[in-house]
């Protein structure tokens, strides 16, 4: 059956979570006063709908209703879920909530977005304390799973189970703080950096520039996959981790930061660590760690890679100063490369679709062998391909080194038909075979055509073996 | 020309630099009088052969030349770039300096990892202080871009350049800290971090995985691709980053994190972070930055996904609870879904080889529909896919919703031949469409063989059309 939510305050974060539920196929109920609200939400949905159904690699479920409301009542009256996202004052909160909760049914869960308070601040003027609980997320709500859920003891454990299957159900993860905290965990985190920030700029260490730099092409990239601990780990080693501690315990006394105000290293909290370090990832010996690390980072920076973006446009730069053109001959080898991790699915081998990107790229590297390069299309012309047919010999694995020979079977007019052949480096294997069907194309009226000047006559001098 | 690093000390981070430059073809000097180094320099080394090579879409250059010496002098005598990694003390790092100076080249550049002390600290008893820099890399060395370049007013700015240049060379980025200070920028942020993560564990609040969970579902991957400032003013939204100072600005005063020792926010350093903001994402509107932040951030989770770790193990889950099996019928829907940003090319639209992923994903809805399911291949038969010929009937683009449909071409013992066609969801037009050819194996005997029991069945029903 549909569920409801009520979003209640609908900016960033608000609209973030109505996006999240609608995406996930629940009905919403809005309640936010500002007359702009519809339209502040309808560009984050923008976002969302754009984003969310990439995430995965099968369809959402279909989208529920989005209903206006005009008062908190209607919003919250028949909902599952409620979600306040209104301004980080307190008393705004217990005016909210008062209103919330004289309206809501008896076994909705309240959620606060609060980056700051407890829930027993929020808790305080309720006479249904337990109904209300900090469910704090992370911009953008619709796509970060994150979600830090705070109980206060007033909070039943049904509920808190409650809650975090609802939440686990539109794809999030609760993360469930058992003590209540100023600022929660993660946001500790971010304050204490952005206050060192404030000093590195205030100082003339670094520009915002600089720092982001500083941050996305080094430990944000450990950050994204293994968190700081589990990092830390790896770099204790075989000994681990209460062999790093020691080894950078003494840190703690240096002026590394402008957080001075630092907790002693006792052997109880060294052991406290290492225990729960153990706990956490003792099923997998240091090698298999940063074999994971490794491949997650490969993953992740060819991702972005792919994006132009961050870590990923370094990559593309460097790539481009290894870049070589094949040299024009009947065969010639247009590619040579190592199968990444990330090309590899659930069988353990690689893709077959990553066959055809392999084919596809020997094709850019013919062209760029025969002229066909950047110039040429700017020019206004280009090779679509048209047919493919791959013959698959042998199962291919990451790390194997792969080379790709091909020549032409048929340059006739805007016709060309390539072959294509895969082979393993190490010992020549024969991996599979391609023929592609390509057709010339004009740019400007998307119509076939012969192809012009340099280009025409390789095309001539590789299809007669001259 | 092939050029020569020297490594003095091959612990993880000496170890990790020597790959880097290795595998991107330098000849290497090796000198750590740790008779364990060699060892423990290639087990570095089988990691960085295992990663390396996978970042990039081309082949590395060959591998350079590994020389083991007995001592510095070796090591540096015809070395063009130094790199000292031995332990965290100023005494031994003054003596080591003194020694590699005393035998290197004048125009070598001499890199310390230090990840505390400042390059005028260890250039205090040089003769020629202009030669010594602080290179401070981050774990793994071999993949992570980031070293932080931190010259004094010693180093002449041809050498800054000429350090830069050759960092670039070898794939890494190298960040110029304009000026010294203890922990030079990042890992002042990660003793921050350190400190406030101790303080959780100590008070109970939170244990190491709960700190890791909150890091890399949340702003871990935030920081990957953007870093602290840009994301921030992702979130001042179009009233820019002094605003989203002066919405967060009273935080500093709350006890957010034990990080008390604040900087005042006077107007003077809100315009200054303000113009640097500007100054580096200014040619971007916050539309803009969301969509390319977004972007990054469902192409690096569907990079972890595709790993299956970290955030992508909570797509998997989630998806796996939206996944539907296909209703057996002559002609049955068996993929649908939107196609992904990581799916496209430089050419803006679907990459050729994500056509055969989406038949191959095709193909594996067929067979869960006709019952060849996890269980049928843990029984040791499954399908393996022989030959595949794609038509390309029209350009796909990331964000489409598109379907296919499968139907049996033939299916005589072990020989099966499916016909898939692509559609758009919006308008039904044809993108492409398949023949796929498949046979039918045992995993024991990796033989083809006649498929058995309902998969049987169910393959004769649809290939008479009953």
């Amino acid at each position: 059956m549909t569920k409801t939510v009520a979003i209640i305050g609908g900016g960033v974060i608000g609209g973030g979570w109505l996006a999240r539920f609608l995406l996930n196929g629940w009905n919403i109920n809005l309640f936010d006063p500002d007359p702009e609200a519809e339209r502040k939400v309808n560009e984050v949905l923008v976002n969302a709908r754009h984003a969310l159904p990439m995430l995965y690699d099968v369809a959402l479920p279909a989208e529920g209703a989005l209903n206006i409301c005009d008062t908190v009542q209607e919003a919250v009256q028949n909902a599952d879920w409620i979600q306040e996202s209104v301004p980080e004052r307190l008393d705004i909160k217990h005016k909210v909530m008062a209103e919330i909760q004289a309206h809501c049914r008896a076994d909705a869960i309240i959620g606060s977005s609060t980056s700051g308070f407890k829930p027993s601040e929020l808790q305080e003027k309720s006479d249904n304390k337990g109904q209300i609980f900090v469910t704090h997320p992370f911009n953008p709500v619709y796509l970060l799973p994150l979600i830090e859920l705070v109980p206060s003891p007033e909070n039943a454990p049904a509920d808190i189970e409650r809650a975090k299957e609802l939440l686990t159900s539109v794809g999030l993860y609760p993360l469930h703080v058992r003590k209540e905290i100023d600022a929660h965990i993660a946001d500790r985190f971010l304050e204490a950096v952005w206050r060192e920030g404030l000093w590195l700029i205030k100082d003339g260490i670094a520009t915002t520039e600089e720092i982001d730099n500083a941050i996305r092409y080094g430990f944000g990239l450990r950050w994204a996959q293994m968190g700081l601990f589990e990092t830390y780990r790896i770099a204790g080693g075989e000994a681990g981790m209460a062999h790093f501690i020691a080894q950078f315990g003494p840190c703690l006394e240096w002026p590394w930061t402008k957080l001075m105000d630092v907790p002693e290293l006792t052997d109880d909290l060294v052991q406290l660590i290492a225990d729960q370090s153990d706990e956490q990832s003792g099923a997998h010996s240091i090698r298999e760690l940063e074999r994971i690390r490794d491949n997650n980072l490969i993953s992740m920076m060819r991702a972005l890679k792919q994006q132009g973006q961050a870590a990923g446009a370094l990559i593309q730069a460097h790539e481009a100063n290894m870049q070589t053109t094949p040299a024009q001959a009947p065969t010639m080898e247009t590619v040579r490369r190592v199968v990444p991790v990330d090309w590899t699915d659930y069988n353990g081998h690689m893709n077959e679709g990553r066959y055809g990107q392999v084919f596809s790229d020997a094709a850019d590297g013919f062209m760029l062998a025969i002229g066909a390069d950047q110039e040429y299309v700017a020019g206004g012309h280009s090779f679509f391909t048209v047919e493919t047919t791959i013959k698959y010999l042998l199962e291919t694995h990451a790390g194997e080194d792969i080379v790709v020979d091909t020549r032409v079977l048929l340059a006739d007019g805007k016709k060309v038909k390539l072959a294509h052949d895969m082979r393993r480096v190490s010992d020549g294997t024969a991996l599979a075979s391609c023929e592609q069907f390509l057709l010339h194309v004009s740019l400007d009226t998307r119509k076939s055509c012969p192809p012009v000047g340099a280009v025409a006559e390789a095309l001539s001098t590789l299809s007669t073996g001259a």
